[in-house]
């Protein structure tokens, strides 16, 4: 290990502060740098839910995102804009470790789940100490509020990003027991219609900013309109459980 | 709804008492009872969890499961056993409810990601006010503790329980991505097997009370028996991240 500095990752959870675990709070407590991922010219959301515990004589470290649309991840562009960005994060962050400080990376959910986090982990993990808090992840919040029984007993349950293709989405969706579609944002259309083809759309329900004060919340069957934004999940219950 | 009374459904995170949120810890201050599943002859896991943040006045439910073993699920005299539990728990909770009082239920992990917390749910909740506080789910807290980034991007991610035949254990490994192997328990060598037989044994991680003082965290082949307690879980990172 290079230095005295320490890495930790901190799942600040789906959005209710009172979601927090103690050791997150402790940890933000312990920090010198608090660092946060945003798009550029947009707040932080990880850095919102936390805000009530950060501390005034804290440092701060946005991290922003160098692109600000979706883009599909086999392009290459993107996908070299995107390495370039968490090399110099990291870059960044390593600069306060030799320092000897503490950095915590704010995750929402949790860090290891999809996350941006991540990314940072694997390029200093063999050169710092390294600690990962988890977090409950934001489908836990979803079909908490939802009062939605998922999955249980033998039943399989899978996630899924929204941006696979139409016929991969048909294909999970028909052996699948119960599933999450993840980063629904403009594919709403598309999982719509999959479901509907695998006869699982009458018992899917419709997230948006789940347990946040502006939460939306219904039958995926009553939405109206296939606007999303790029966090929402559509809840798939097993069998068992399905309208 | 009947009455005043209110039930709760309270993650408590994996293991580590630091892993439980301050809306858990609100819902433990505010409850007048304070149930939780254990087998019989054994104490609750959940309780350990959290016994630093009982109140010494608050009124305690014990639900021992009948049946210490695990059966299989097409079992039916065991079904009607495990139907019966669940019907007589419940309406030990709906006496308390009845009287208006606050009832937290005590989930490890999260209540509604195959956890005992749902069948007291939907035979609840349509009577009486009900919530679901969602926890850091086992599975989060041993990725976090190995520090293993599973799924990432397009990453497709799916929750077995190791219950699966091992055909079906094989062509799931086969076209997953990353996979958590849920309840491993007698199953490991089959578990093992299956994942040998589709290339994915090398990358897996064997976690065993993951965050809890006593876990114990190895690669897969690393482990010489295929003894293993129910709660253990296999992670299998997706490819991106395999060894």
């Amino acid at each position: 290990m290079n230095s005295s500095g320490r890495l930790i990752g901190v799942g600040v959870g789906p959005g209710d502060p009172g979601l927090l675990t103690v050791k997150a709070i402790r940890a933000l407590n312990s920090a010198d740098v608090v660092a946060h991922f945003a798009k550029a010219g947009n707040l932080s959301n990880a850095r919102a839910i936390v805000e009530q515990y950060l501390r005034a004589e804290l440092q701060e470290l946005p991290l922003l995102y160098p692109i600000t649309t979706e883009h599909a991840t086999d392009d290459l562009a993107y996908r070299n804009a995107i390495q370039k960005f968490f090399d110099e994060a990291a870059s960044d962050i390593a600069t306060h470790l030799e320092s000897g400080r503490t950095v915590a990376v704010l995750s929402e959910g949790d860090p290891l789940f999809f996350g941006s986090y991540m990314h940072l982990h694997i390029r200093l993990m063999k050169h710092y100490r390294t600690e990962v808090i988890p977090g409950v992840t934001g489908m836990s919040g979803c079909w908490s509020a939802a009062g939605l029984p998922l999955a249980q007993g033998d039943d399989v349950l899978t996630v899924l990003p929204a941006t696979l293709k139409e016929d991969e989405l048909i294909r999970r969706f028909r052996q699948n027991d119960a599933s999450v579609v993840m980063k629904v944002g403009r594919h709403l259309a598309k999982v719509r219609r999959a479901l509907h083809s695998t006869q699982r759309l009458a018992g899917a329900i419709y997230v948006e900013r789940g347990t946040m004060d502006d939460q939306r919340l219904m039958p995926l069957i009553e939405k109206e309109d296939d606007a999303a934004p790029y966090f929402a999940i559509v809840l798939v219950p097993g069998r068992a459980w399905a309208a």
